[in-house]
């Protein structure tokens, strides 16, 4: 076969080069199959060479590659001043270089792949070369300062996370700031209107409470200069200082109670809701534009792999049923035979020898869905002692593991376990009682791989199942290690008993499996997650960015003291400024921006809003007051912008399950699949039920009769993702996709790069009605 | 013409029973109409007698006195032990007899309207004789016991809200309990599962931190107590112990911060943004349905008042015109000729001297559209002095303040004035000024007033005319008052300064009227108002109950001192239990549940959240730790259910306004009113446009030649809501309508009655699409 011998990517260049023609165009269709089916948009050119190039930007060791330095790069500020783990100047400056260096490299690879045009209009590519130039800068004069021993400011740190935006693999995080950017014109004006009623709050407190002479609990003068009350009233609105702000006017008077409560549902609970509202109404509107966007560019993409490899037979173009093969053998060069043959039948239905256009264009998706090859035979107990396994005593355990009893059971012990985890671990008999249930639930596993088979028990997605493992067999590891070092030293090592600890009583969360609308839940949240680490992402850019500013401003202004130190100084943060300061008072002096780490709790706490206004004030103290700008910046992004996107994002998730349960959207090649009776779902395999299936199809395939190639395909089933594990992103782009008609050439590819959000997308009424 | 004899239901009843069967019929077809155009929901018999006591059980006076007695019985609760303003038992007791006769009278009233199987079947009628026979109940044995000295429990005092939510008259009340306790279901799994996980949370919090021997900031032992961790970690999710809970920890090793950031993610932002998704979208799901089924309804009312009127006209059935006319004269007694007379040439297009069926079912729409009489005629000024007003003087005056350099002159004036505010008010100048800024107001209304026609100026639906002028001669009379008491007895009285104050610095919210985008957010919000009376329904109803229950519970635990009475008890408030509790150090006396006032304003700093656990600590202390679990309570049903339903509605407000600005839903009515050319935008009168669109269209009408009773309509318009200023109600349920094809009859109306919440509502792609 000619195909066998095709040069995939692997190959070397020198191979490529030597290739003829149709060789090349191959690889370029490929190229564009491979793009569709990764959602990758990157324009290349379509020299031979440039594609060549292409291929190595894309593979998984460049990649990985770019995703190290960021990391490293990112992670510079562990070491550098004020450090962590401090390292010298040099250390940590030759490393940015190397990282700089790197993401340079990159970007000339990049060049070379792009058309010219496309490169140096594409801002990404901009923003990464200025961030680099601006480094240098600032490196070489803080260095040159350095060396002259003087203090200055290195501020391009603040820009790093630039590299990680902006790199074309961050597409997700990219996409929530595009988000936030589009929202924010909506928002302002939402937030000017909000600060307006702030100010005329401001203004009335002024009025009605500056000159009754009262007092805060503290004795300071109430409510009498406008900043002040124009902070107070911010911080009310996030709530952090309800009630105290409002006491002493209260105390005075009934009747002013009447005025805050006033403000706090217009600002606290209209006007954040409102903010939600925007934000959310934007994020909807933006995702779907974009989901519509990719939906088009793959289609386009295909129809122009599709139109380099046509030939016309008949009265239509098709693409010949070796081109094919081959073409996917490019695609994923690792695709085993019988796969490939699989793919074939539901692409080429009449078995005609060739595929049309139609069925063609659905090749990247039918890549991009699982298959899985299924041992139909026996368990392997079964084929090495297949009278034991199948001995009365033998069948009439596997019946007892399957029977619900047998899950019940282990509930209840797993409640009996709670109980004594919570009491008293010193008591001999509770802390013997663990190494009963350890066993106990070594047992359950073992009796669990003897009855399903165990490739099948370990499945890619049977999450639980590999949960329970891992927990179990850590946690026994750790007991042991434990014990052998507890009676050989008499000594037990913190970190190994908070790990056993941890390990012991994340078992618990075994129950929520058994119960069906628990897992309904929790399967949602496992599946949102890792969309959830876009916001990761997104989280980790603002912190960091705020991080690194905060501690060029706060750091060593407060300092944390051990408990045990007794320093007069401990009490005030070692900053007399401090004295007799709430942050004092409630010994705050551990949120400091001494370093990273400490910087991103404090971050975190102020994300949390609650205290933040003391937290203020704290630094304000030891500074200037023009510090509670950064809180209230960073108030207003981390909280208003970036909780918003958060809360719309997983309300959007939520929506996106709840109307799947009242509307099955399939999509055509699903269908074909059912037809064709290789479709196996993912609760049958968690259930146990499928090996019972398997035979049953196995057989009803020899009695068929047919020809032999359905033969072929004995014991390879296509994994149907279940609807449960899809992500708002794959569902939204599948619906869209099932809604451009088979013959549509969709919009050019400018149109559709110039989408905008006010586009009306295609209408899908299984989506839209559900909601 | 015997349309005018006939007796509207305003007539004595002897007049009615002396009618004719024809006049009969009509009633009850009226009884229809007016169901409808209402969107009353009442299944009543069709008797003559019946529908007599009806249109008497409808009558704005019987339902003005049900709402009446029912805010007595409310109001109660400030005059009874403990109370604000006490009142013997005797009297309280008879008010609370009169209120429940009351009560009583208008169920069997409504006993008799409705046909008995209904009436038995209604819950809301058992609700409110169950309420009644537990109230005196309670009122017997509690008079009883107090005759005989024995204090007891007015426990029925809790169950006053019933009377509120189960009359007929409070559907959106009850609509809003309805979408809570569907989503109940849901919720209450989401919160076993959160519950479970705040569990696992304190477990590992109890093993990781229980024996390190760490101390709170107050000294007492750190993460001991399973029950008290669960507590705390629970304060935590509501944040409002952010960061105190984690400091120990964290300054006893940095890691342990990992374990309280896991639990904010998980439980405070997680599971928190699930709740919302669970209420919105069971909140969404019910309002469509609920809406649906009102349009269902109307349509149903509409068949049945058709068939009792209709004829055979040819070959289809239509109902006469005179007969039209009469029915709408019953359904609205002081209609006038000429707006009758508009309504007739929509309905009959053709003037065929009938109307058909489709044009009949509209009759409760039109009726239901604001119709203005507009002076086409002149300023009064200009009638009284033509030849002045005319005047090249005059007119450019006019000219001047139609200009747009005027708003911005004012705007101007306006910002000043909140410069002048804002500085110190003792300086002599200052408080001059503010007489200079009175009087440009002043001059401000009395410009506009002579260049606009008055009546369009103080439109009904000019809400910020009337808002500026209101609030300027309210600031004139305060400062004119507070100027005659100061000169006379050189006093000032503090609330009228308190009001001058206050209406001063409203006045600045007139800028927001000169930006275009702040008038479209406040007037949605403005729009949303009448709405979210409802929610204010809701939350009396809630707070009610539990203000009740905390006054039984605490009252008289915690004692409120005046700030300058210095006994030694005034630190504790009153009571020694709370010696060295934050709730003393923060001067939190005044929070107490001493009587319905005091508790109202301890129920909303609950539902702000923060500080939350010092009160339910305080309250916990001075009786029992079992205290806590009210405060939980409250808790989970003040924030977690309407807080959330309230964000909810917010969030679907602002949707279906964002929506309109892309889609715009015009329904046929107002299509035919447009065609007709007599219909006026709510933006025109606005704008002052008015007149000028008049006199084209007035000349117009003269030059067309068409038949005389077009020039009858001269002098009236339709308006047509803005689209901005309609209610999510409103507008949805036009939409539900207006996908209800003309000849469809509808389910049935047990049918109707049944839907449930997972049937199909209509599709209405103009909605659907552009959320």
């Amino acid at each position: 076969m000619p195909g066998t011998r095709l040069p995939g990517p692997r190959l070397q260049p020198r191979d490529l080069s030597r290739a003829p023609e149709e060789e090349q165009d191959l690889l370029l269709a490929a190229a564009y199959v491979s793009d569709a089916q990764y959602n990758r948009n990157v324009p290349f050119k379509t020299s031979p060479q440039a594609i060549r190039l292409y291929y190595f930007y894309n593979h998984w060791t460049m990649q990985g590659a770019t995703y190290f330095f960021i990391c490293v790069d990112l992670s510079l500020a562990l070491f550098e001043e004020p450090a962590l783990f401090p390292l010298p100047f040099l250390v940590t400056s030759i490393a940015e270089l190397l990282c700089l260096t790197a993401f340079f490299g990159r970007l000339v690879h990049f060049a070379n792949v792009t058309p010219q045009m496309v490169f140096w209009k594409d801002t990404k590519n901009i923003c990464i070369m200025v961030t680099i130039v601006l480094t240098l800068i600032d490196l070489i004069t803080y260095g040159s300062l350095k060396a002259a021993n003087i203090h200055s400011v290195r501020w391009s740190r603040a820009l790093r996370p630039v590299f990680l935006i902006n790199f074309p693999e961050s597409r997700q995080i990219r996409r929530t700031f595009r988000s936030i950017r589009n929202a924010l014109p909506d928002i302002l004006y939402v937030f000017l209107l909000f600060m307006f009623s702030v100010l005329i709050f401001s203004l009335m407190g002024l009025k009605l409470f500056g000159d009754r002479g009262l007092k805060t609990v503290e004795g300071s003068p109430y409510f009498t200069n406008i900043l002040e009350i124009m902070f107070e009233l911010y911080v009310l609105v996030t709530t952090a200082n309800s009630p105290d702000v409002m006491m002493p006017a209260y105390e005075f008077n009934w009747w002013y109670s009447l005025y805050f409560i006033t403000y706090t549902i217009i600002n606290t609970y209209i006007f954040m809701s409102v903010f939600l509202a925007v934000v959310y109404n934007n994020y909807r509107k933006h995702l779907k534009n974009e989901i519509c966007k990719l939906a088009h560019l793959k289609r386009y993409k295909m129809i122009e792999a599709f139109n380099i490899l046509k030939v016309k037979v008949g009265t239509e173009f098709v693409v010949k049923e070796a081109q094919w093969k081959r073409l996917a053998k490019v695609v994923v060069p690792d695709i085993s035979t019988s796969h490939l043959e699989l793919l074939l039948r539901i692409s080429d239905e009449g078995q005609k020898g060739h595929v049309d256009k139609t069925n063609f264009l659905r090749l990247a998706d039918l890549l991009n869905i699982q298959v899985v090859t299924i041992n139909i035979k026996r368990h392997p107990l079964e084929t090495w002692m297949p009278r034991v396994y199948q001995s009365s005593a033998s069948l009439l355990v596997q019946k007892m593991v399957r029977h619900r009893i047998f899950v019940w059971v282990y509930d209840v012990i797993i409640l009996i376990n709670a109980i004594f985890i919570a009491l008293d671990e010193k008591i001999p008999f509770i802390s013997d009682a663990e190494w009963l249930f350890l066993s106990l639930y070594i047992i359950e596993i073992l009796l669990k791989l003897y009855t399903y088979e165990p490739r099948a028990y370990f499945g890619r997605k049977q999450f639980w199942n590999w949960f329970d493992t891992l927990i179990i067999i850590a946690a026994l590891l750790a007991t042991v290690a434990n014990t052998t070092i507890q009676s050989a030293r008499k000594y037990s090592s913190q970190q190994v008993l908070d790990m056993i600890l941890i390990l012991r009583i994340l078992r618990l969360l075994r129950v929520i499996v058994s119960i069906q609308r628990f897992r309904v839940i929790v399967t949602t949240l496992i599946n949102i997650g890792p969309t959830m680490l876009t916001f990761g992402g997104l989280v980790l850019v603002v912190y960091y960015v705020f991080a690194i500013i905060g501690m060029e401003a706060f750091h060593g202004k407060v300092r944390f003291f051990d408990p045990n130190f007794t320093a007069p100084d401990a009490l005030v943060c070692g900053n007399p400024a401090l004295k007799d300061s709430a942050f004092a008072r409630d010994r705050y002096c551990r949120n400091n921006f001494n370093d990273l780490a400490s910087s991103l709790v404090v971050l975190m706490e102020l994300t949390v809003v609650n205290q933040w206004h003391i937290l203020a004030d704290g630094f304000a103290l030891v500074t200037h007051q023009a510090a509670k700008l950064y809180f209230i910046g960073f108030h207003v992004v981390g909280v208003i912008l970036v909780v918003n996107i958060f809360i719309a994002f997983i309300l959007e998730a939520f929506f996106v399950a709840y109307s799947l349960e009242k509307s099955e959207v399939e999509t055509a090649i699903e269908k074909k699949i059912q037809e064709l009776g290789v479709g196996v779902q993912e609760e049958d395999v968690q259930d146990g039920k499928l090996t019972d299936n398997m035979d049953a199809k196995d057989s009803g395939f020899s009695g068929d009769g047919e020809d032999n190639k359905r033969e072929a395909l004995k014991g390879l089933y296509f994994r149907i993702a279940s609807r449960k594990y899809r992500t708002v992103d794959t569902l939204l782009q599948q619906m869209f996709e099932s809604e451009i008609a088979p013959e549509d050439e969709g919009p050019s590819l400018d149109e559709i790069l110039s989408f905008s959000s006010s586009d009306m997308y295609p209408k899908n009424p299984n989506f839209e009605n559900s909601a």
